[in-house]
């Protein structure tokens, strides 16, 4: 074992499970672990899990532990240590979760937005090595973003700063969970994905879709999607294609108010690939202000599944 | 006069007119001018314009001067002195302005994009004194911002941040001068929203405005609809409520982009005044992230046509 390095816990807190891992300073996890978060049962529950699953994977390691970095949903204040009201976590409103979890565990404790510890992982250990300035774009059932400015997070005046999902690209479209309207969310977010292929279906009957999910519509999903591309469904190509066009006047619309040009990529419908890269760099790129127009970069992003926990141990190596 | 007070020269370089004043550190004017800017003639008589109308108006002073600074349309580099591509200004590319005035005029001279002087007007002398963080939108022929974090204007990579005007409200909009499509300017712009209301009165021919401008449409002005609201036309409120829901929902998307709640609006089209801030900061709450929606504040700017001299001429006594 590399002997200068250093290890911490990346804790990746959401709604279903906890992700808990042990990663060294240059990124490589030791030994992880999931466990239930048990979320109905509350905040102080949720928390006594935490604890017990990260003492588990310190007493199964041999390492010295520098601190437990977490990744949570919800505005953080990272300075504070403190989560508020995160969406999915029943019952929580403002929980000073560092220090509790330090009076539990006698460990450093920093939290943070768990979208910017996505963003933190690929600044630190993935697509946003060599960058300066990105906005990581994280497309899953929702649309998450972080905002990288000069290699820290941008937070904003409360903590709620990056929320990407939630620039609107029609001001008349369709109605967000959030209460807004017309979010990219509502073009990009799985669920609603999925609700607008299902409804475009009836007058694409003879997309290859339909045989791939054998008339079970509940069964599409962005893989099946990309399948269905893949063997040369025009339909699926034209979901892509679309998707692309959406993701791209949201991203022009970041590129011209933030003048950050790098788009990171990553989560399951990012695995569309090329050509969903392609499109969206198309559109950003006709869309965003001269000046910028030849600078725009859409970059898959490098972690996958354990991004929440590389991100999350990061956070106890530098102040982001 | 106060001993302690210092001046500095404030240039608003435009289009038409190179404004010109000289401005105590807390913000009076001792002295200005107004001089044609001669675009057609190239940058180098431009700049020969301003050194001679700021060397005429402090001739005509007696005050010690610290400092120029100058107001600048297109991307401006305030560290490198620098200004790229102005619209409006033909042949200029790449033009180093502050380091031309200062080997003619031997005073330390800042440059700065016009609508961030703008911000910073407002942030030292006016709407913004008492804000860490807000964001400036300037309503004229086109959609102005600037934006404050931490009191400091937020520049971006390429010094190219804040282009508010072209963020998309609706991705299949109509075409923008920018390039893109269905940004607020399109919707807000004095042009564009001239071209709107001519349309719409086609469907209102007993809108009051129609006799106010005596059937001479190209008599429209933001000036014309708000004096048709004010003697009760329904059409023109209409107008006025409209354009609060595309600033609205354009200020949501940035709120829950940046994390900033403060806006102050300026410019021709905010005389609208009340019933404008009033259908903003309805539509801008009602769409913005939860955690935000009582915060939203939209604030009116207090500097009004000196605002260019004045914000320019504070950035001789501080980096913003």
């Amino acid at each position: 074992m590399n002997q200068k390095n250093q290890f911490a816990v990346g804790v990746d807190l959401g709604g279903t499970n906890i992700k808990i891992g042990i990663v060294s300073e240059n990124g490589k996890i030791l030994v992880k672990n999931s466990i239930p978060t048990q979320a109905d049962r509350g905040p102080k529950k949720v928390l006594d899990n935490i604890c017990k699953g990260v003492s588990d994977l310190i007493s199964s390691s041999y390492v010295k532990i520098a601190g437990i970095g977490i990744g949570c949903p919800g505005i953080v204040l990272p300075e504070e240590g403190v989560v508020k009201s995160p969406p999915n976590l029943p019952g929580w409103k403002t929980v000073p979760v560092s220090q509790i979890i330090f009076e539990t565990l006698h460990l450093k404790t920093i939290v943070e937005n768990d979208a910017n510890v996505a963003a933190v992982g690929e600044l630190v250990f993935g697509a946003g090595k060599k960058l300066n300035d990105f906005i990581m774009v994280t497309l899953g059932t929702g649309v998450g973003g972080g905002i990288v400015i000069n290699k820290k997070v941008y937070h904003g005046m409360h903590g709620a700063a990056g929320e990407i999902g939630h620039i609107t690209i029609n001001y008349k479209g369709r109605k967000c969970n959030c209460g807004s309207i017309g979010c990219i969310e509502t073009y990009a977010g799985n669920q609603y994905l999925k609700a607008r292929v299902i409804e475009e279906l009836q007058f694409h009957p003879d997309s290859l879709i339909v045989g791939l999910v054998q008339n079970n519509f509940e069964k599409i999903s962005p893989l099946i999607i990309q399948k269905a591309a893949s063997i040369g469904d025009k339909y699926s190509k034209s979901v892509i294609q679309n998707l692309g066009l959406h993701l791209g006047a949201a991203f022009a619309s970041l590129g011209n108010a933030f003048d950050i040009t790098n788009f990171i990529v990553g989560g399951g419908v990012a695995g569309f690939g090329k050509p969903l890269s392609d499109s969206i760099a198309h559109t950003a790129s006709s869309r965003v202000m001269t000046p910028l127009r030849n600078k725009i970069k859409i970059i898959p992003a490098k972690l996958r599944n354990d991004a929440g926990i590389k991100g999350a141990s990061a956070l106890i190596f530098n102040k982001y």
